[in-house]
């Protein structure tokens, strides 16, 4: 039988995590029980999510404990299946996929992925959950009006490249924060208005201002940390932030966060701040779909992927994700 | 002619305000021009929004500068009128009368004081900006469910003791935060099931979470600082937190505020926070005022004063009730 290297979580990171917090396994491929699927791992996907995940602190997600396999979103093929919902050859998404090339999962987690009209793995990005993230973080919870200006933190990251292409469809003025100069260019090939590299500022608060003529109606906040500070300080009457991540904060994830706060200002503009969470919208899945295909299929929705190759490449590319350094959706291919 | 004592800004405070910060200057009485109403002063109310407005912040509220003559909600009598819409002895409020006995006041600031259902200074307690605040704060903007606990800072204060008995009238479970023992007695009597003295409490976040066993659903908060911190630890998954005032940075209103941050909190609960001005449910307030009325009528809304008397005692007044050492609605009679 097939060996099948497994990663499983050998340390907490106290601060940035590192390659060292995981160790390679050589397991056995495990076999499906009733209701479950066995599958061969196509893509994982690597999420900011995941830093909360590593952590001993309470998150809404029960954390992985040490030893434990890592698991998160990914897409493969059935190899064998104990449901009658999905036949081997089926290529289907979870949420769940183990960091392996072959792993069971519940069939109750599992999608199958439309093939034909997308790349398989869009279920991981642009048609999967920080495609669905962007749609309804900006639509449902910032509903900005037309016109008004939406500053998007990590904007060319796999959340924010697709809300500020549904901010520019939907003729609100988005503007970019960014940790590069090339992202910010390609920011504004998709759309943007303009963008801030909050890496290379001197004056966050007064680039934003700068960017921001008119003030800033809704933030879709990504990151937390000083970009959080520069949109509160820019935040007009009636604004809206949205809380989506808080990726600023990987370093020092379990540590209390202490800075500004916002209180007064939140006061005087009657600030709404709202932090989401993608399964709240689960009903409306279906809708947002359609309209993030519909307008791909127009040519209006462009997508970056940045995707390693190999099961030994994982920990890494979640890494370079929290730190930035990825250009576009992170993905790791099987 | 009368003189007429008035108290002008003196200095700005940089931390606690002190009476040292104004004047009393011996003026001449004024006189009403074209739309304006000559009032005798009856009543004064001090409330906390006056401290951010003796501050060279930026505020919603254009601040009063050095030498200004002190304006504030007030209850009088008209004098001399320069409208259509008032004569003398018509009994009036506005939120614009000077800290002096006879005061100008433009005709637009004015309403008419309804008399007999109430003592007229009701207007600047449970039938004016405290108890509409309170009113539109809890049920508009916190909107709690049935049976939701609701926390309420700076309980018995003019804002707090309204919300607290809305709640327990409404079917909420009212939860007090105070400052002495004397007023948490009292915050008991109006129906707040329990609470929680924060200038004793060694552990707030663990006293909150005694008194709210199952957690914290909406949060009217009056106070922020560390009373803050101690609601957003215990706040429910999709918890509300309402920032009616910032009393607690009374005593650092120009300085930064640097504490602990919510955003994980935030985003883990996808719990909403907002910023409230009354202004903005000026479409409802008959319909508040009518239910504020009727409660009352039928016994069911306690209201307490703390009344200074005087025209010298209108500083003082406002530096006690911003130390907390008021117990009630402040006002100051003339």
């Amino acid at each position: 039988m097939a060996t099948n290297p497994s990663w499983v979580l050998k340390s907490y990171p106290s601060a940035m995590p590192t390659v060292e917090n995981w160790t390679l396994e050589d397991r056995m491929v495990p076999q499906a029980n009733d209701g479950e699927l066995l599958v061969k791992t196509l893509w994982l996907s690597v999420d900011p999510y995941m830093r909360g995940r590593i952590s001993p602190a309470k998150n809404y997600a029960t954390g992985f404990k040490l030893g434990d396999l890592m698991r998160g979103g990914g897409i493969g093929e059935v190899v064998a299946s104990e449901s009658s919902e999905f036949r081997p050859g089926d290529i289907v998404t979870s949420d769940y996929f183990g960091w392996q090339p072959f792993s069971v999962i519940r069939a109750a987690t599992a999608k199958t992925v439309a093939t034909g009209e997308a790349p398989i793995q869009a279920a991981l990005s642009y048609l999967g959950m920080p495609g669905l993230t962007a749609y309804f973080a900006l639509l449902r919870t910032g509903r900005p009006k037309a016109g008004e200006t939406v500053l998007i933190s990590a904007a060319s990251g796999a959340v924010g490249q697709i809300a500020g292409q549904v901010a520019r469809i939907k003729g609100f003025d988005p503007v970019a924060i960014a940790g590069s100069d090339a992202k910010l260019e390609w920011c504004k090939e998709l759309g943007y208005r303009t963008g801030i590299n909050h890496r290379t500022s001197a004056d966050l608060i007064a680039d934003v201002a700068a960017a921001c003529p008119k003030g800033v109606d809704v933030f879709i906040d990504n990151t937390a940390g000083p970009i959080h500070d520069a949109a509160m300080s820019n935040l007009n009457t009636f604004g809206r932030v949205v809380v989506v991540g808080t990726i600023a904060l990987a370093d020092r994830f379990d540590q209390p966060d202490i800075g500004l706060r916002h209180l007064r200002r939140t006061l005087i503009t009657r600030a709404r701040i709202e932090g989401f969470l993608l399964d709240d919208h689960e009903a409306e899945y279906q809708t947002a779909i359609a309209d993030l295909l519909l307008w791909h299929r127009q040519g209006l929705l462009q997508t970056r992927e940045d995707v390693a190759e190999g099961i030994e490449t994982v920990p890494h590319a979640l890494v370079r994700m929290l730190k930035g350094e990825n250009f576009g959706k992170q993905l790791v291919k099987l």
